[in-house]
């Protein structure tokens, strides 16, 4: 039996995490691997009732901190009813977004830190870290062309910010890759998604059967 | 102008903080002191959206530690939307349970230690503490009787609990007490409600106009 493995997706909106999961998960199931999708927030039933405060609303509904204390306890419910027995029976869990989201969108805002954030998920989810992250990361270009395309099919309450957040964004993360090689693979989604499908495989290859 | 003072009512269920809390509700107001009525979990917007995710469902709903980051989220909307905002314009906030419970209810169970509950506090609410809190205790008998009457009107999720776990509860609200004399006051509240009210008057009253 394969042992289970917990994979992360992370980087802006737009950089294409969903659709690489999607084929992630195809590729594994032909290697006869269970492959568990899911994202954040949510991916479990108390995580998506915590989601659904969260997304609704006017943009100041709930302050910083409020706001980080609600996604600790979403993240905590999924890593307990969802994560963590889908590892601890040998599948793979792709996650599209997890603590490395609360650190790039929350920590560093609002006077809260970085040991803040992991400070609540080491509360929450016991510090729980995928095997591995990647980051993918699109050119400034790319990634308004994308969100162009997004903003015409509407946002909702997480939904777009200005290109200059977006910029921010994408260097918390890299920050974030550089600080933690070994977790980390920074991927260049720029490429045809094929492509960055196999790229991101060859990272996975020496865990794969 | 009187100076805004924040005053809590802690202790087991049944032993009378909401018939206080509205008895000093009307004590205040008579001397021309406003007074804001709230309650935990809730008292803001957000919180009760909160609340009603924490009490409805089955017992086993949340796990103990998404149950306690999603009291803080709680908590610490209800202080910057309700709390803070009052006692800053002169108010007196009543407040039926406040962090004091999580520490009672949610501390030294499941692996959550109470620095557990203060840091959780500390980081969304900034760590506000009460300038006095109160806690109502009634003899075991007198609980039980009280608690036979509550039941048969039904319960919520977070309902009557066996004898034993109310005695346990009401040890450690006693610890708390003990270990913050500054703070707390303790009152007999199996006496008649309005002899109780004059007991928490009489510890107010340097700070009455």
């Amino acid at each position: 039996m394969v042992s289970g493995r917990f994979i992360t997706l992370e980087g802006g909106e737009g950089v294409g995490k969903s659709t690489q999961i999607r084929a992630l998960a195809d590729a594994l199931s032909a290697r006869g691997v269970e492959a568990v999708v899911t994202r954040e927030p949510g991916g479990s039933a108390g995580a998506e009732a915590i989601r659904t405060l969260l997304m609704e609303g006017s943009d100041d509904r709930w302050d910083a901190r409020s706001e980080a204390l609600l996604f600790a306890a979403a993240r905590a419910d999924h890593v307990a009813t969802t994560i963590r027995p889908a590892i601890a029976r040998g599948a793979w869990v792709l996650c599209d977004r997890f603590v490395d989201s609360s650190r790039a969108y929350q920590g560093g805002g609002g006077g809260i830190t970085d040991a803040d954030i992991m400070a609540l998920h080491g509360f929450g989810s016991l510090g729980l870290l995928p095997d591995r992250t990647f980051l993918l990361t699109v050119s400034r270009d790319e990634a308004a062309r994308r969100l162009s395309l997004r903003d015409a099919a509407g946002a909702d309450r997480m939904g777009s910010k200005p290109a200059d957040y977006q910029a921010r964004l994408a260097a918390r993360f890299s920050e974030m890759a550089a600080s933690e090689p070994d977790r980390w693979r920074v991927i260049d989604a720029d490429a045809p998604a094929e492509a960055v499908t196999a790229a991101i495989l060859a990272e996975l290859s020496a865990w794969l059967p």
